[in-house]
């Protein structure tokens, strides 16, 4: 790109790099961070891809909110503290009008999370590319992995699954509708990462994750990683009044177990600390649902109405409603 | 992508997770990374996008060599020690022939730069884009930052400069021929970000960064960050004779002040450091050659042969070598 576009670009990222633990920021040729005694760097990125990740059409504020959220995501999975965003995006053109929208999104985020944009890189390229790194904070031990779930642990989502997917729905055919469609789309383009649930379960979770790809696939990874198996009941799941209003219940009912993206968390503990999770239920005022537990073995077991499933990413699960 | 292709992503990326400072690498949510007492996080992001920073039909090696050099030269131009590695990377189809090819540049790089992958994002879009994102650590208070030059510093840049523009010209005009092809060849698809030079420059420099637009961009970047002027003698530019073997001396001189791409280090320092910067030169075995000084102002001058350019970015410069 020309230099001219460059410095509308730099203009644009370069105020949004304040911020306590920055001793340098946009403008040099790495930015210079500051991390405390006793802490660890919690790092992670995820690239959204234009008609892949989101529609050509989304709205650029809503590109901009999602790339942070979703990053943000992973670092409420480790419980960690948000500090830091770099930003790679690749672009047909520099676009003024595009950018401020997308810088205002992204502000938005930022704000939110109290991220601060520390640095990045701008190429050309016939399609649209945003890589989202963002790090954190989280201290020596604390982190809260995928490898450490035990027999007997109780398995936990935060707020209601599916939503996510049935905003999907609706974005992708316009002639659809529900009776919340505001709030499903919002659960699709405006994911709210669980970070301050994550900072919470520091000590009490054994094991965590967030849910980008369904939760059976997402507690799948974790299950597999700890060397354990699982049980969970279909019943359990959380899943709102709007996604019900939207579609029949099977359909919900898949969703909820295999939609993907709804940024929730899943995690493990130990059924002695059920009174901790209701605390921390009630302090963030969020809904924390117990869907099941972590046995001896290695396979996911789904169950509902006395039909069961192992490994539901087989073909088996993925006919579940049309069955019933 | 499905399951198997992220699969076969997986294997070939964690093997790649070894370091002394990783607490826990690929695989999880997040990477969890170490950092001592008193030092400092540098980090830097870099995006390669085929068709604009390298041609479609480059070999797998050479691009995966060259995204980890590229970033980790600004880590040089910092003066950091490099560590950790991240990889945002979107592929069409995840083609196993290519993956293995290209994982064996990135780690030949990652070797020769003691540097752990620790995580990245692997989506399909329809366009190869790499981003790589480096971190290293860098004593409060010692990292090289862009705006500290001040008047009456020498100017010094490392190596040669010009070379990797001619690497370019021969991978884009492969009937064109040069005696010492290969060496260019290699100054292009190969750098050697300057990690030891920047390391060694703490203390010792005021301002350094490395050269990626061209000499005359990149010190023009210093100079304005630092709030100065500066004034180079065009013929005290080091070139390679293997530059000056492919081009007549005009266009050699061209190359070296605006080619870009050779990742050498420009920085300043005091007079009084000179012999500081023989001995570094001597100990590295890298030819690091004064072609300036810092002056009050805000105007980069270049001389040659009583001609005399102000800020030459403009079309003036342009035309050197035409004019003579």
């Amino acid at each position: 790109m020309p230099t001219s576009e460059f410095t509308l670009i730099y203009r644009y990222f370069s105020a949004l790099g304040r911020g306590d633990a920055v001793d340098l920021s946009v403008g040099d040729d790495c930015a210079i961070l500051r991390l405390g005694e006793g802490e660890r760097l919690a790092t992670s990125v995820d690239t959204l891809v234009a008609g892949v990740h989101f529609l050509e059409d989304t709205f650029p504020e809503d590109i901009g909110f999602r790339a942070v959220s979703v990053a943000a995501s992973d670092l409420a999975a480790m419980g960690a503290q948000p500090l830091w965003l770099t930003l790679a995006i690749t672009l047909p053109e520099a676009d003024e009008r595009w950018l401020s929208r997308f810088t205002s999104g992204l502000d938005a985020a930022l704000e939110a999370y109290k991220i601060s944009l520390v640095g990045g890189d701008t190429t050309s390229g016939q399609l649209r590319v945003l890589s989202a790194q963002v790090q954190g904070s989280v201290p020596v031990g604390e982190a809260l992995r995928r490898d450490g779930a035990q027999v007997g642990d109780l398995i936990y989502v935060s707020g209601t699954l599916g939503d996510s997917r049935a905003g999907l729905e609706l974005l992708q055919n316009p002639q659809s509708h529900a009776q919340q469609a505001d709030y499903l789309l919002q659960r699709f383009l405006r994911p709210s990462p669980r970070i301050d649930l994550g900072m919470a379960l520091r000590g009490i979770a054994t094991a965590a994750i967030d849910i980008s790809d369904g939760l059976l696939a997402d507690l799948g990874h974790l299950l597999r990683r700890s060397g354990v198996a699982g049980q969970i009941e279909l019943e359990s799941l959380p899943r709102s009044t709007a996604l019900h209003s939207f579609c029949d219940a099977a359909q919900a009912m898949r969703w909820a177990a295999t939609g993907g993206e709804d940024f929730e968390l899943c995690f493990t503990c130990p059924e002695s600390r059920k009174s901790d999770i209701e605390a921390i239920s009630a302090q963030l005022g969020l809904r924390l649902s117990a869907i099941g537990r972590v046995s001896v073995g290695s396979e996911l077991e789904v169950k509902s109405q006395g039909q069961s499933w192992l490994n539901p990413h087989s073909a088996g699960f993925e006919h579940f409603g049309a069955q019933q």
